[in-house]
């Protein structure tokens, strides 16, 4: 990880003189550095440290990732990101449009000094379903039409793709069989619906001080997420307009009255099995597979989110 | 031409199904396609029609620039663009900017397209200058510091950067050699700045009903034009000062007066020398290679250009 800092450290330089310490400013965070890890992890091959196409790699999906985060912000109107101001709170929306844009167009750039053009290609094609995936999203706030076919579709393009794509590239760069790398992927993608189903969650029941922003965010900010859908279905019929009044923004959300309604349906060990329905998906892609170098430790990733989902406070 | 808007027009299914409409009414413009005339006749060699791999970077190129018109309409609120109602207004901002992002992500994924990795190589690293150059328009937007030396990079950037490259893959892919890629690049560098100082001239000095847009849309936002800073340095020092917070916003701009004093300081003649000169850089920049077969073409666009310039009214 050290390598990879140092390497997007560098990128800096390879913007223009004006626009260095905003790309700095985007770079130089304190991130968990998830697509990364997927990435060195699923292209792991024995080896001490990762290949510099690994960090390469890597350094293309954070970068594609930090660019959806600076355009996120903006949308969300957010006025902190892991606890420094948002670059649209410090260089005011406009700017940030065109950072994300430019940290996006670096992303690319980076992809396309690969030998081969499957890099561009995979990472272009993830991007654009990355954005599809917050678009759809966008479109639906302010619906009352919420259906959980809508929820996945959401959370398989704007999270799940990306995991994918970057479990994809750690074994596409490291000379996996395409076989193995399409387990890898289909892991990827299960683990990325499920991180993104405990991230939903975790608006809800999370820590503030340990998840690092406020809970409740997303029900206020009127995205439709799992909590939501589930409380939803178990309200009895009567009361589901005045929840969906307050999912798609019409009344202000009632963050303690709705939680405590969680409590008392049980929506959290719904979710929660959702989750590991997920996870159990992650797995059983690489059950064929137990001898490849990276798979033990891909699995490890399910115990980790496993632990977190058992951290949140079920209450 | 109908071959571009024939490929532009199936590149639309390539979109999530949620966004092909979107993606159709940001593709399905009326626009002067400037940068694929550029790829098509920096790329021809007497063939009738332009091959598969031009058609694709013409499609390339044009969704850059298409990607680019939809962030900057959100930034400058436009309500129109092209007699339509820009993307921003039919969709809302949040929508705009994930779908600018969508349409770059298809753009570098046809890049991706091509055997080599060439065209994605060129392609991301001009995206990310054209955003630099609009970063840094911005950031100058309400500064009372304004340069010529500002203005030519920011130009350099966020038109002759999209144009340079354009011309260049139209080379590239039709084999020329690589000094000839070099002299049409640069032909086009000139042709981009010639242009854009072209269209910031139009904002004071055009017929509206022609150039399709509202007259002082720049001077409005205020964007820092040659036309402003030919004015500002012919202006008695004395008179410097109310521009000056004009210009950055302080005071609303008083096109009618400005104009005035443009055509009482002959800013135009001025101008339009500027546009010369670079119109002669671009054609200077082929002169060794009067025989290549894009050369008489590409040499024909400085007439156009030029014959338009004499098209604005001087007064």
């Amino acid at each position: 990880m050290a390598a990879l800092d140092e390497f997007l450290g560098q990128q800096v330089q390879a913007f223009e003189p004006e626009i260095r310490k905003m790309a700095d400013y985007c770079i130089d965070t304190s991130g968990k550095r998830i697509r990364p890890t997927l990435v060195f992890l699923s292209g792991w091959q024995k080896s001490e440290k990762p290949s510099d196409d690994l960090v390469k790699a890597a350094a293309v999906v954070e970068l594609v990732h930090l660019a959806t985060l600076v355009h996120d912000d903006i949308m969300d109107e957010a006025e902190l990101r892991r606890s420094r101001r948002t670059a649209a709170r410090e260089y005011g929306a406009t700017a940030a449009v065109l950072l994300g844009d430019a940290l996006f167009s670096h992303a690319l750039h980076l992809a396309a000094q690969f030998p081969t053009t499957e890099v561009c290609h995979m990472v272009s094609e993830s991007t654009r379903k990355v954005c599809a995936g917050e678009i759809v999203q966008t479109l639906r706030r302010g619906s009352t039409r919420i259906t959980r076919e809508d929820y996945w579709r959401i959370i398989d393009l704007k999270t799940a793709e990306l995991f994918r794509v970057s479990c994809y590239l750690g074994a596409f760069l490291s000379g996996a069989e395409p076989a193995y790398e399409d387990a890898v992927a289909k892991f990827g993608r299960h683990l990325g619906i499920a991180y993104q189903v405990y991230d939903d969650l975790a608006d809800f029941f999370g820590d503030e001080g340990r998840i690092g922003k406020t809970l409740g965010t997303d029900f206020e900010s009127g995205k439709i997420t799992l909590p939501l859908l589930v409380l939803l279905e178990k309200l009895p019929v009567s009361e589901r307009a005045a929840l969906i009044e307050e999912i798609c923004g019409r009344q202000p959300g009632n963050m303690d009255h709705r939680l405590k309604q969680m409590i008392d349906h049980e929506v959290f060990p719904a979710v929660s099995d959702a989750i590991q329905d997920e996870i159990a998906a992650a797995q059983q892609a690489l059950a064929s597979w137990p001898n490849e170098p990276p798979t033990a430790l891909l699995l490890q990733l399910c115990d980790v989110l496993r632990a977190q989902v058992d951290g949140l406070d079920a209450v």
